[in-house]
């Protein structure tokens, strides 16, 4: 299934079922009105979605509008952000001569939640000199998780799976991390692909609670990188089960996996500015390429079974207008 | 203005106005429904809710029953903590050896937003030895901020001022700051008294975006501490401006100013069990008062005028039951 939120005016947008080939949708209200909504009663609303899918598969629906469309959750009462790809922080740690991170425990902070963009909105930035940077990674969505839930019984509570774009802001970052605080000003809010899918949409590119597909990146056109995202050092239920360790997780509660990066980056390239300036620092000496502009354009998409994913992430960052 | 939420089954319960004694109330209900959708169009319903609060100090309203009233917001889209009072951060470095952190900007973090307790709520936590702890300290709920806006021009944006408990599992917290993405599991839901109150209601109190009255804490009805929140390093519009310097916030955004600590600490002793064991390392070479157990009970609450401000919190700790 693949579910979307259709603007309507209202802050949580309506939700929809969209066909595999993105062509069509069929309006989900009557059975329930929100995604949010829908993850809160998740297994009395499942079977009457599919019957929606089912027949957006024999050729029912009107035809979709992507730019019509809404992040998947517009707005969520928790974010919680991984970094979950080892390669990523190794190369980062390599780069800029940092002690690697002691833990063996997964990475996560508490990000900006009350906003989602979609896919296609424009990304509002104060300052170029901030390091204007992305970061393409999955995510999914749970429904309620109570406290102590373990990995194993986590894998049932992922509802839907996502991928996001995690806006970071690079000359803050560090500054911030240092604190020990994690980060405020470093994450403004993050995009998310227009479709939700559920982990059995993905096939045999679902498994250990990963996504075996290719992130591929574009920015101004220009191909960036499309490594995968099965390297996580934990599944998404692991990550689920860390939240849930002192806390019951919120039904709409989506968790991210951080910038995906693979071991073989000199052929996939990767999925953030940041990770690309510490390949050159370690290979050159010095970071060649620079932060994003205004005006700059980044796109992300995930191709399986030849058809988009999760649609397409596809937006220009433009300067706050104060 | 007092506000409160009363119970009513719903998950944001229904806004009520207070009167000063605490003994009356009158329902918002007909001008707003929700603290939510107060602080979302505070502009237009102000002079109405002034009028009920004023109706109530002439005597009119019904018996307030505060064992029903739920946290002003029972959930927020944004909790942002910072850790303003820069005794508490001199004694913590001081007896764990740490060095000090090198900022001039304020500390924040994003916290679990998605359900806040009330005063008397029981906490449920999974385990006496993840250190459990308190944090005493004063909160704000902002309108809609937007990115940029100043210090200045931030503080007619402060239209609520409550009194919070952060709790805290302190056996997790440094294990999560040393990654230096700050918190997740060491904070868990946070507690909130029942009465949201105007910066006016506090007189010349408020002062410098500042809540200059002791905060009274009790563990197992024996006196722990009353620092008063005057000793800010930065007041709350200056944490508001740092939090909207990337992101527009929220209306509803509850800032909070972190643990409480005064300077002459000797005296008026302290808002968390960690920074009187601190005292106690820097002063005896060990520290002496346990962490919290199952079973114990803390209070805060905040006397002006002889009156109890914000209402208060008096909570249990109870283990989770898995």
């Amino acid at each position: 299934m693949r579910l979307a939120t259709l603007s309507n005016g209202q802050p949580d947008g309506c939700l929809i079922l969209v066909s595999r080939d993105a062509c069509r949708y069929l309006s989900a209200v009557g059975i329930t009105n929100t995604l949010q909504q829908a993850i809160e009663q998740w297994d009395s609303v499942e079977p009457a979605l599919r019957q929606l899918a089912d027949r957006l598969e024999q050729g029912d629906g009107d035809v979709l509008d992507e730019s019509r469309l809404l992040a998947p959750l517009p707005r969520a009462w928790q974010w919680l952000d991984g970094s979950a790809f080892p390669q990523h922080g190794e190369l980062m740690q390599k780069a800029f001569n940092l002690p690697p991170i002691e833990t063996d425990r997964p990475l996560m902070y508490q990000g900006l939640s009350d906003r989602f963009l979609s896919g296609t909105q424009d990304v509002v930035l104060p300052s170029e000199a901030d390091g204007i940077d992305f970061e393409g990674e999955f995510g999914i969505i749970t429904d309620a998780v109570p406290m102590g839930t373990s990995a194993q019984d986590a894998l049932p509570h992922i509802k839907l799976v996502l991928l996001i774009n995690d806006w970071s802001l690079r000359a803050i970052a560090p500054i911030e991390m240092k604190t020990g605080f994690g980060w405020v000003q470093a994450k403004p809010a993050c995009s998310v692909a227009p479709f939700a899918v559920t982990p059995d949409e993905l096939g045999d590119a679902w498994q250990d609670g990963r996504v075996h597909l290719p992130l591929q990146v574009h920015v101004n056109d220009v191909w960036f990188g499309n490594p995968h995202g099965g390297e996580m050092a934990f599944g998404f239920h692991e990550l689920v089960a860390h939240a849930a360790r002192t806390r019951d997780l919120v039904a709409g509660t989506i968790l991210g996996s951080g910038t995906v990066s693979n071991a073989n980056f000199e052929e996939v390239g990767s999925c953030c500015v940041s990770e690309r300036r510490a390949i050159e620092m370690i290979e050159k000496g010095e970071p060649q390429t620079p932060f994003l502009s205004f005006g700059d354009h980044v796109s992300l998409g995930v191709a399986g079974n030849n058809r988009s994913v999760f649609g397409n992430i596809n937006q220009q960052i433009i300067a706050a207008n104060f």
